[in-house]
């Protein structure tokens, strides 16, 4: 009988944050592409876009004027799908089948720079510094209403990604319940904490470290890596070295180094099909509800849908939706080639 | 303080078949869009093409010729993302961080029809009878052998669903394990029925057919019906209305009545934004793994991604992703939509 080949064999893989399995097909990379093509962002852009509404000094649909910000610039979203009314509310006793709750909140855009035409690899560090330093506000801001028990940090980027508007932003969900993976997170890293007394991740990335297959940058103070239990073919994953459970706890150091390695390997995936290579990107880290977390550690998740070029993505239809995740190259391949790219954007060579 | 109106606030719905939350903001889809615009089918295909893998009487990439096939027609993936192979295997030691084990598998490619240019909807009801016996065929077939425990019968319909063939055909992928969202799914009804000596999806249903809002169509056997708990826009559950855990228990009246709902509820989709309507599709049922299974109740599931406009879909992308689902129209709006619409499609009209 042929030998288990982690590289070769269909397998799948467990994935202990939030508990579950992702098929994983190796050989199944060279299958030919006859489906849907992305259209390849138009790159002349310019600085500034009089029709865009986070441009500074542009009005926005609601009326309201952008100041002619300089670095980072934070609003309430026009079209939030949270609101802050508080609303009166008596469970039923449709308990099993029909169970709702109000859910209260706010949502917050997040600009991260008055320029139109870059994005996060492009920026100069003290720009990424300071929308770090944004992020670290809004936490701590959103995270002190009453009512809010977790803020959710994210990013959408490029229109295959949903993204409707280039100008470079973010956005910021805050609200009352734990949101479905943060809870199935924080079980996990719960139940971990419990049992060894020790942190899930901490521990996991001492082992990744050791192991260097899947390591895609390394600094002083964080590390990016490919997840053995990756599901999008090159999802990534930063965490800081040190036992940090929320974004404002890093120190001035760890602020540069986060700065860092976001810039290098957001320009690692724009490297990698001489793109702007899309994802959604977002922050985990311990929930605003007053309660100590140490299991919790801070760690970014990045989920890009491009497979093979430019314009070839992963579709995760059919069978990922009623079966499983499912993905066609290794874990391990994605994160050797992103590791081999260069730091530098190709546009700045 | 306001009181608690689910078809206006921002809520919570909770969907006891997998135990998970969705974010429903019926306020939001006033929402403006100028985001990403999906390609709408070209719609002038011809009945048979020579460029076609799928056709009859075609070659296909591993160089076999199709028969010259008159109604369904099933063959082994070319790129399968399983394989039949066994494979030795020792458990490591890493259990936590390191988790994995090989999969085995069938991958199957099922035409509905000799014709590259009608889909579901055009098709007469000996067809789609035809094609429900093909999967009750391969059901049985795939279930007996000894190392497939699931059979998971799905559709990815339109190029937006990654389908890169619009010859109409759907696909079977049956392995040794029981995927994700099998896995969770038999957990909650196995608990609903321990608890309360009855079948989850027949109790449910009772409430529905009750409540009425959220049915799309009914017939003697079976409904289409928006969940309580959809997470896609025009997401749709047909369920039937006697026990019966797997396809192969359809008596010839149920099959006719799973072949009209089939038509109908696809010809509905078809009406809505008058376009060929994309969607991953999936029938649900009892694992073979040789185990009664009387919790299970067979059922299938309809994601389509369209949400405005033939051109304009729902991105499941960043809080999505990162936090939580989430919907910007209700069930029950959806649910009125739908049944609102004809039955009969609109390019027979
Ligand atoms: O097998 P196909 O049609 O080539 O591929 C399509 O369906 C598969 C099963 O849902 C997915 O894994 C692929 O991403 C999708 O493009
Ligand atoms: O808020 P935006 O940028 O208009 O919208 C985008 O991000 C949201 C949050 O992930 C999603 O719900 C939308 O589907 C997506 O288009």
């Amino acid at each position: 009988m042929k030998k288990f080949d982690i590289y070769e064999d269909p397998h799948r893989r467990f994935n202990p944050l939030i508990n579950e399995w992702v098929l994983v097909s190796p050989h199944r990379a060279k299958r030919p592409w006859q489906g849907q093509k992305e259209t390849v962002a138009n790159e002349g852009r310019p600085e500034y876009d009089p029709e865009c509404y986070l441009c500074p000094g542009n009005v926005r649909a609601n009326g309201e004027v952008n100041p002619l910000y300089t670095s980072s610039f934070v609003f309430e979203n026009d079209f939030a799908a949270l609101k802050q009314e508080e609303i009166e509310f008596e469970e039923s006793n449709e308990a099993t089948f029909f169970k709702a709750k109000p859910e209260r909140g706010i949502s917050r855009v997040v600009c991260f720079s008055p320029k139109h035409n870059i994005t996060l690899p492009e920026m100069d560090l003290p720009t990424i510094e300071e929308i770090i330093r944004t992020w670290q506000k809004e936490y701590t801001d959103l995270g002190n209403v009453d009512y809010i028990n977790y803020v959710q940090i994210f990013e959408n980027k490029g229109s295959v990604m949903g993204c409707s508007n280039p100008h470079p932003h973010g956005q910021i969900w805050a609200q009352s319940s734990l949101p479905t993976q943060i809870e199935k997170t924080q079980n996990s890293l719960k139940n971990y904490f419990d049992k060894n007394g020790s942190n899930l991740l901490l521990d996991y990335l001492e082992k990744e470290i050791e192991a260097k297959e899947r390591i895609v940058i390394e600094n002083e103070h964080f590390v990016a890596l490919v997840p053995f239990w990756a599901i999008w073919p090159f999802e990534t994953l930063i965490v800081c070295k040190r036992h940090v459970t929320k974004i404002t706890d890093f120190n001035t150091a760890e602020v540069t180094d986060y700065a860092l390695i976001l810039k290098q390997l957001t320009a690692k995936y724009d490297n990698l099909f001489e793109t702007s290579f899309p994802y959604s990107s977002g922050i985990h880290q311990a929930p605003t509800d007053g309660i100590e977390h140490p299991e919790w550690l801070f760690h970014m998740h990045f989920y890009p849908p491009l497979l093979r070029s430019a314009s070839v993505k992963k579709f995760m239809v059919g069978y990922e939706m009623m079966g499983e995740s499912q993905r066609d190259i290794t874990a391990e391949k994605s994160a050797q080639m992103l590791r081999d790219l260069s730091n530098i954007h190709y546009k700045s060579k």
